[in-house]
């Protein structure tokens, strides 16, 4: 199919996208910190309005609002999520540029929500606004769904798909999460792990107590540490009591999705900077943990004192927050329970359990026509065929909105990131070219869904006609 | 030995020297932090000056400086320990009042630095000046040596103590540490442990990455939990290899000495709102771990995010400060190779260990002659007799002070604070009640000390006569 025209449009207004973008970065909207929100959400009405969408806004008790926007008509309709709200920026030290400057350098925009993923958000609307200047009205309905809570669980997302179901009745689903690889491959994603976020407390003392009291006084530091010792082996693997009988074999036809997936394992150890993977795993292993692997990765521990200076305190209190990815057959509830259970069994009853969030896993096959559709796409816009992942490692709300239909909305993925956007660290960004050509990807996709109604009812020739008048 | 006139002056004069304190606590001077530590130590020098000592600065390359007074003279000379830096503050929102606002409640100074020690610092100046001004002449020699680094290992200290160690040679050396306990007994000790502050640390990929690489991606966090898993046991031994083995027995003069002590078990797990001691531990075994046990404390540790919001990363560093206090005959070194052994051992050479800070233990009899003045003092002043601890749990850079001579200098070591003072927590406080009792302490130990040397020279009544005369 020739694009050239879609093409042009998107290459003559790149500065225009491009600056919306940077409109969007510079408006921090930290979720976890509630700053900004509020205009950050009328931005993105704003900016769907004027890429000729009809909108709704959704506030979901005391949450952050969902923007709703329709463009195109008919029977077929598809769903496009995404956030505007952004992962917290972290230490501001470790930024080259501010966060929010939303700064262009070498071609690569430099802002904390640039990868995670304001610039996907934009780029779609960007692609829907192109194609109905160039080609007039979508040839299938495409409802954006954009959540401000993706960085804290998304509450609202989810009692939103239990409270208006029917908006979410669509032939596929189409997410916001992907990165090309460090060979620069495109991928595609069938599903995505679940998850489940887990705080887990101790208490001692009242207070923080000078640490000659350490002979005798329980320090709930070293109770933490006993305790999540059992959680995983020195190895690295997760030795929760009975957890590993939940895990469902791999398919064979997801084991032959795995011959295809490569990781580049020599770039990402330069990327991550890290002399091994765990176990000392690679090559097929490696590529089979990665996408089928449950994990457990503690996110994070504080206790006592350590900022700078030589506090010797006996503290009165430590925290460490735990989040397992899911793989087939793992629930976030198996997970809390089998872990209760573990904790009990070995004496740390006293150990606090806090879900801060969770969410199933998805996943669909490569014979629905959203999946289709970014194949064919893909083929076009890409120079090297897409790698398809029949999992995603990452995890997000997708679950509880494909599952809104019976059977669940089949699911692709994918997003303007590389692998050095770093969306969850400092110097977040992606590249221009890249944002471009997510625009011009993103109009195929529509095109090719179009099309696959089209040759059912044969009424294709009206594009095809338009795109030769150019 | 009727001190009717010096108390009548401490009495008289007791606004006076609680505003001295009240000025002093109002001075930050947090070593770690480096914040008005200039001004405190002038105002430390000042404060010298006008208790009648002459005064010397000395300042060790770019260290906060060591204020040295002396007053009295003759061959008989007393070291008296005190610093002038305080604690990091912790958290702001922890305090009732700010922690340099030294606001008096019901009879109690809240700061930062009222209880370690700006009130014994201040209350032995006082004690100073005021025997001065009633008798005249100090009996014998007492020198000041105040450092500012206290709360950050005192590496100025410790070079103090090499390159000036003809300032050290005295008959006995009186420390600032101590406390009322839970049934008000006044405590004496006769010793510290020694301590060495360790940070252990594991380093992970350049940068904190998306969680998602869970599956593979080697975290420092586990690695940290997984050696410090192996450092105690479960029910809060040390387990590292070898270390018990250099742990000497209890000397039958210690026995005797432990059966004196008694913790109020109920009254400090009241004052710590715990429920049980480490181990179900009470009684005599309570005790005897207490003040001869080896401790590792974990003292803080923090990886990846912890702060408010739901971020899901998989940390780049992990980090552990542990503390260890010393018993005979434990030393820094002994634990620093030991520990380095016990990790190797266990395929943990990776992670690194950073000797933060440490001091040797100090010990001394009690029929020295700053031990038998103290314990005179103390029947005194005190309605019930002292508790004689023959070694404190805490440590400070003692050993190092009272190792400047050989024999090592005997040393008393007791505060101005109760089980209720705080030192290292949030609202800091002393009672004014026992800051004014403390002041007629120190006056009579003086008093004490000089009797001892007059028995021997027959030179006491003109005290005695000056006594009389009120």
């Amino acid at each position: 199919m020739p694009f050239t025209r879609f093409d042009r449009h998107v290459d003559r207004h790149a500065r225009t996208f491009t600056e919306r973008l940077q409109q969007l970065c510079r408006m921090p909207s930290v979720a976890a910190r509630g700053t900004g929100m509020r205009a950050m959400a009328e931005a993105v009405e704003q900016q769907m309005r004027r890429s000729g969408a009809g909108t709704r806004v959704f506030k979901m008790g005391s949450g952050y609002p969902i923007i709703f926007g329709e463009c195109g008509a008919g029977p077929r309709c598809f769903l496009a999520y995404g956030h505007y709200d952004v992962q917290p920026v972290g230490h501001l030290t470790e930024w080259s540029s501010g966060p929010f400057a939303a700064e262009i350098r070498d071609g690569r925009l430099y802002a904390r929500g640039a990868s995670n993923s304001k610039g996907d958000l934009i780029a779609r609307l960007a692609a829907v606004e192109t194609y109905q200047k160039v080609y007039g009205k979508l040839p299938v309905c495409v409802r954006f769904i954009v959540e401000g809570e993706a960085g804290v669980g998304s509450p609202s997302l989810y009692r939103f798909t239990q409270e208006h179901a029917e908006l979410l009745h669509a032939e596929g689903c189409i997410w916001d999460e992907g990165a090309k690889d460090t060979k620069d491959r495109f991928q595609l994603s069938l599903g995505f792990k679940g998850i489940v976020f887990l705080e887990l407390r101790v208490h001692g003392a009242r207070t923080d107590l000078h640490s000659k009291w350490g002979a005798i006084v329980p320090n709930p530091a070293w109770r933490l540490v006993q305790a999540l010792s059992t959680i995983t082996s020195p190895k690295g693997v997760i030795t929760i009591d009975g957890l590993s009988s939940h895990v469902a074999p791999i398919s064979p036809e997801d084991q032959e999705a795995l011959q295809n997936i490569e990781l580049d394992e020599a770039g990402l150890k330069r990327e991550f900077r890290i002399g091994n993977w765990i176990r000392g795993m690679r090559g097929a292993a490696l590529v089979k943990e990665h996408i089928f692997g449950p994990t457990c990765t503690i996110c994070g521990i504080h206790t006592g004192h350590t900022e700078a200076g030589a506090k010797t305190v006996l503290p009165s209190a430590a925290m460490a927050r735990l989040d397992f990815r899911l793989v087939p057959d793992l629930t976030p509830e198996i997970v809390i329970n089998l872990l209760r259970e573990h904790l009990d069994m070995r004496g740390f009853k006293d150990i606090e359990i806090i879900e801060l969030g969770s969410a199933p896993l998805a996943k669909s096959s490569a014979q629905s026509s959203v999946a289709r559709a970014a194949m064919s796409a893909a083929q076009e816009i890409y120079n090297v065929p897409p790698v398809i992942y029949p999992l995603d490692p990452s995890s997000g709300p997708v679950g509880a909105v494909c599952g809104a239909n019976t059977p669940p909305t089949p699911v692709v993925s994918f997003g303007t990131s590389y692998t050095g956007s770093n969306p969850h660290g400092p110097d977040e960004n992606i590249r221009l070219e890249d944002f471009l050509e997510s625009i011009k990807f993103f109009g195929r996709i529509i095109f090719h869904l179009g099309k696959q109604g089209r040759r059912e009812s044969g009424i294709h020739k009206a594009y095809v006609a338009s795109e030769h008048k150019k």
